[in-house]
């Protein structure tokens, strides 16, 4: 007689697998069906003797992820800081301008203004969407029509400042302004606690990495779950009609459950036939999330050159003609294997999808040697990409995003269970959609709905807060009193209409305190 | 030893069932695998003793869709012409607006001179995008960053105007204004001929429906293929590492072909699993072509009430409150089984898909009555309906759409075969894409294309204009002197600044011509 289980897991990606070790834990028998020949899903670390090891995939883990720090340290993983000593630079119309802090200042006080205003902008309207519910913010309908480069239209003033703008979209969500509805960006951002701790290294999304690389922590969970995961098992159908659910795979081995846990992208559960159909608006909304486009590029030196001029390699690139948008120092811990990360974006991994691996290589350089302004980028060691526009069991990276329109008209269905399939991965989440600490709180989540359905815990137990992480604790990111009060560009011209004085002391003070020329508590 | 066929071809729509025709009166060996248990696709004639038959998909024939005509004839099944002979109303703001032609008139000139240049700029833009080939319009980056939202708001002056414009876009492409990109939208207008072509009723695309339904053109064409078409075939894997193609369906049978044919939505490709994986881009543009949200309504009176009326049953509402966007006569064309048949379009399709059908039923014809101002409406004596959205073989209807940003990222992929596998749907046609004719031209194309890879035919034969039908000519649409060189609402206030006279004196003679108060040529 086959075996039933209480819960089939489809999907080992970090989000399925923390259903999974939950549900284990709690005593219920359950099995976890990934595709692939590995577990990880879009997390994945290379191992060579050029690298030792790499993440391809997702890697950052930062202050407030509490899930992800608590699921690391209860495996047995490390963090350590990415490096941030030394000067940023960001490279556009040509020229590089050096700078320190989370974002670019700029010399023009108009600019200065009118980048805080966008930024300052975007976390207030976010301030209005329900993390939970964006579909139900107080202006969701009209939000929701417009794309992020209507946004960007009305609220930012200068060029400069848009074309910044820009880049912070592709960078944070791999897809054009103009692919996106302004409503779902706004929220997604909120949902990382705002703009600077979603931008940020130091204090922020991206101040940390995993020793040994982030894929131990599928790996290790895999470990606990002594066999339960399945490789190689691609789902191809469910048939809900029974009285226990039918999963089969691609390779023709049935599973039979009580439930399902649906832990892969949205996208992907359209690779499954279902039986009975899906509802309308689910058939739909699976048809309407698309995932992004970017190809993750290191390159690897004999040292770290970088660090010779003063630079800590981070580079925010605005330049049709160089593939990399954005860079970060990605040297181990312990100052070996000297690399660069670097995400070719949106319309770029697009357009250079069909180049050979060293044309790619060559152009990034290239790109390298001009922004740094150095020879030195030219002769790397070593280079290791990974395309995850080509992987037909992630469909991109790094999350799925919504065109304008989606989220008020099919949305609210996002997590809503069919039948006895419930939703996990990390699109569903509340926190971090997007990252891996979204992912295992979307799994943890939908693992303990099912727990409530078998009356193992009560229904005031699903949602359940982190408690803050003792090793890795948040600093609180507080807007200075000017930033607050500052006028947008717009509104600093309409004033100096009136009188040019206030304004344009208030700024150039301003911009003196974000440059360190005086300090302001 | 397993048979090794010509060409698999998967999905027995239209499109796929073309193909099929072509390459087994060809002379080769084909076998058509449809996920269904019937053939047909996006086309579906119900038969019972209320409706006699009733096409609850695609429908409409007409002018310059020639290759569905010949298809027609060729298979015995003759066409009638949908009852026009009466007043059609649009209503608006709660007022039912009586009106004659394709097009809503107004007694306010602004109003008419707005609506006449919107029509006029989709047309002008329109006639810059390369049928085969919209991504290297002249500014088709451009247009493609921007929704037909977007594209209302820029052309359209007065509100009305914009609502009567946001309707046309809603009908057309059963989807929101701001969801989908103004340059897909202009292309996919302009291969059905233009504005006033694809909306039209007589000479144009609703012109026509098929004596005893358009499902006989599949059933027909599958009779034709004698016992080549597997149904309930849905394909779960297509494996292109051998010599030959290996195509796997959900009931575990195999078949081995030398190429296939996929003829189903783009999005529904994401159903099969490939091996070697899809490219890049291909493997993110299945992601991003949602299909449309469409339930097609069918009311059933004892008799057709509105003609007593002086109504033809054409209906354009604009009304939150009532689920239907559009109507038109359903009378069979002997008189019998009196019916309306009604779209419930895109956002309403959404919001109305859970109510049970007695609901929806009841709402649409205290619609009807408040449309047409007669109690009688409320008194149907049976009701159909299909909600496309629910169709896991489908995904939606009409047809795919482009959101913003896909066509000129993506799009140029669309029919590039990907090694043994070409591609059919109406999606990758370039005449009445979306439409049957669209789905024929695709199949034919794409069976003409294997048929040159195995050196049957010439490159130069792949391609093939169809002759127009003797049966139904198309009259040519031409714009009056006037409808081309009116003023703009805009250009005639401008005007109007310097004197009221000519512009006014024009638009209220254009107004008298279209109403036929007075006649010109």
């Amino acid at each position: 007689m086959t075996e039933i289980y209480d819960v089939i897991v489809i999907g080992g990606g970090i989000s399925g697998l923390s259903a999974a070790k939950l549900l284990h834990e709690s005593g219920l028998n359950v099995v976890v069906l990934e595709a692939r020949d590995r577990v990880g899903g879009r997390t994945h670390t290379l191992r060579n003797k050029e690298t030792q090891y790499v993440d391809v995939g997702g890697a950052y883990v930062g202050p407030t992820q509490n899930r992800l720090l608590r699921m690391a340290k209860e495996l047995g993983v490390q963090t350590y800081k990415v490096n941030v000593n030394g000067i940023l630079i960001q490279y556009d119309k040509g020229k590089s301008n050096k700078f320190h802090g989370a974002f670019p200042t700029s010399y023009n006080p108009l600019v200065f203004l009118d980048y805080n205003n966008f930024m300052r902008t975007m976390d207030q309207w976010g301030s209005e969407i329900p993390a939970d519910a964006p579909w139900k913010a107080p202006h969701a309908l009209e939000w929701d029509k417009i794309s992020m480069e209507e946004f960007i239209a009305k609220v930012c003033w200068t060029s400069t400042a848009r074309r910044l703008a820009e880049l912070f979209v592709n960078l944070v969500v791999t897809a054009e302004t103009h692919q996106v509805s302004a409503l779902w960006f706004l929220w997604y951002v909120k949902l990382c606690g705002g703009t600077v701790r979603v931008f940020s290294t130091e204090n922020g999304g991206q101040e940390r990495k995993f020793v040994g690389g982030s894929g131990q922590i599928s790996e290790k969970m895999m470990e606990r779950l002594q066999g339960r995961v399945k490789l190689e098992s691609p789902v191809v159908r469910i048939d809900q009609s029974g009285d226990n659910v039918i999963v089969e795979t691609l390779n023709h081995d049935i599973y039979q459950g009580k439930y399902v846990i649906s832990a892969i992208p949205p996208v992907l559960t359209t690779k499954i036939h279902f039986k009975p159909e899906l509802p309308a608006v689910r058939n739909q909304l699976i048809q309407r999330l698309p995932m992004g486009s970017v190809i993750k590029c290191m390159v690897y030196y004999k040292e770290a050159f970088w660090r010779k001029k003063g630079y800590c390699a981070c580079m925010m690139i605005q330049d049709e003609g160089i593939p990399i948008g954005f860079t970060l120092d990605d040297t181990k811990p312990d100052g070996s294997k000297p690399a660069i990360i670097g995400f070719i974006l949106s319309r770029k991994a697009t357009a250079l999808a069909n180049l050979s691996k060293e044309e790619r290589k060559r152009k990034i350089c290239e790109g390298y040697a001009k922004v740094m302004g150095t020879e030195e980028a030219l002769h790397p060691v070593y280079y290791e990409e990974k395309d995850w526009s080509k992987e037909q069991y992630s469909g991109g990276c790094y999350t799925a995003y919504f065109p304008p329109g989606i989220m008020t008209q099919f949305g609210s269905v996002i997590r809503t269970p069919e039948g006895k399939i419930f939703f996990a991965g990390t699109e569903t989440a509340t926190e971090w959609s997007g990252y891996m600490e979204g992912g295992i709180q979307a799994g943890e989540r939908a693992a303990r709905e099912i727990m409530f359905k078998m009356r193992l815990i009560a229904e005031d137990e699903i949602w359940v807060d982190e408690p803050e992480s003792l090793d890795v604790p948040a600093i609180p990111i507080t807007s200075t009193f000017l930033e607050r009060h500052l006028p947008s560009a717009q509104g600093l011209l309409r004033f100096i209409g009136h009188t040019t004085l206030f304004s344009m002391a208030a700024a150039v003070g301003f911009i003196a305190v974000k440059k360190g020329y005086i300090t302001l508590k």
